[in-house]
């Protein structure tokens, strides 16, 4: 199932795309896409749906796939090509930091590049979404516990993220910095996340065309090694990392400008694009 | 002011200490320790009900001080004996990390060491609750924002924090490593954040013995410094950093361990106790 919330920021209602592409209304049968909507339980009552039967939605704006995201947790230099390109190692073991959740952006939306920013770089990742509480659970069955995918464009920038004094955080939580969508897929839909085409273009210029395949550390690892450190919970948000092509690692570098237009997407989970907008 | 929230894990009430230290309920007025009530009109609405009429509670159990926290932000290496004591350099501008919001529990609640840790470390913190949106604000104008503070316990598995790649995060997101409370103190109640005395004891043993004077970037700079970067909701919960006195610092280390008693405080705000525990 491709599971979506549509309507203006703060009033999205849940929806689901039909077989023909048209977008129907979930709001009569869930609050959101998110907390027990989300559970193997909660998907299951939505599938078993008539969807012929939910009247359907003019979409005038698709929010963020998930609501009530609690974290936000992005796995760090997890393509070993990109890692190279940035200079950096493949680490030992998965490199993990946070995004703030209020950087939550619908997939269309603008991106907002943020006052003092010289060096704002683009990142297609696959976001993980959680459906169900998952602590100390192994790589064998972590995929239990996994609702499905998304598209996350993990927006960095270079300056706050690297030379203003520690950690990675600073330049990964502006406003804005974290769309995520169209579509909450449905993991049954996907035959294997380590296997999908990935793309990004710069007003129409292909930057990043990699695959999960490269993958240091997949899906499945990462959401059993997570679990160790923290407990993940329904709605949580796993950008598992970035291939090669990032602004950062060309030579000279290159970032982002306002009135650039960036485009991005996954094999099976749809398309993004963003305008970049300087901060008013 | 002296806000809280009574009752066990999942249903706390949201209550007030009076004059006399009896806990009121206050959920007839608000819906719990969150958003809007604690935006200024919110607490305003608090500050003129008569609080002998309203109903008194049975203390069972504290939860955290305030609910709804989308981010948990932490401030490292903000004293400079600290910073000394661990043997890095202040640095020349905040160092910024998050916390799991999961993380969050009330003051007095066991603290789970987790699996495979043998590096568990304590660090009193003062806690800054965000009680208005803040984006860009100038440090002048930042205390407006403020809805009050809290004792924040950032308990932090050093090994996981240091010796497992990259980015803190993963040694300070551990379930029940953020205790907040026992109250939200209004920012009315307390004179000068930057003049407040800060302890830790363990099992009796006092560990901690500072004053948040010794700060290196004091509240207000902190706000006004973070909404640079992304805009602080209500809520959201910001912990400054510790003073000198942690278990990494000492010669040799020393953590803690299951049945260890760890009892902290600041000076206005209350204070806390937890029993360490081992993962079951």
């Amino acid at each position: 199932m491709k599971l979506m919330r549509v309507g203006q920021p703060g009033q999205e209602k849940p929806a689901i795309l039909d077989a023909t592409g048209k977008v129907r209304d979930l709001s009569q049968h869930v609050a959101d896409i998110s907390g027990a909507a989300i559970s193997p339980e909660g998907l299951a009552r939505i599938a078993a749906l008539d969807l012929q039967n939910l009247p359907e939605l003019q979409v005038d704006r698709i929010g963020a796939c998930v609501a009530g995201t609690g974290k936000f947790i992005c796995i760090g230099l997890n393509f070993s090509d990109h890692a190279a390109e940035t200079g950096a190692a493949v680490p030992p073991e998965p490199v993990i930091f946070m995004k703030a959740t209020s950087a939550i952006c619908g997939p269309n939306d603008d991106v907002v590049i943020p006052r003092g920013s010289e060096k704002t770089d683009w990142e297609v990742e696959l976001g993980v979404v959680i459906g169900k509480t998952a602590k100390y659970v192994s790589e064998a069955e972590a995929m239990e516990y996994v609702a499905g995918y998304c598209v996350s464009h993990d927006v960095s920038e270079r300056g706050f993220q690297t030379e203003r004094a520690g950690q990675w955080t600073k330049g990964k939580s502006c406003d804005t910095f974290g769309p995520i969508g169209p579509w909450l897929v449905t993991r049954d839909e996907i035959a294997d996340p380590q296997n999908l085409g990935m793309w990004l273009k710069v007003n129409g210029e292909t930057m990043q065309n990699g695959s999960s395949k490269t993958m240091v550390y997949g899906v499945a690892f990462v959401v059993s090694y997570l679990s160790q450190f923290m407990s993940l919970q329904p709605g949580d948000v796993i950008s598992t990392g970035t291939p090669p092509g990032v602004g950062m690692g060309m030579k000279p570098p290159r970032y982002l400008k306002a009135g650039d237009v960036v485009e991005l997407g996954i094999e099976g989970l749809g398309t993004q694009r963003q305008t970049f907008v300087a901060d008013r």
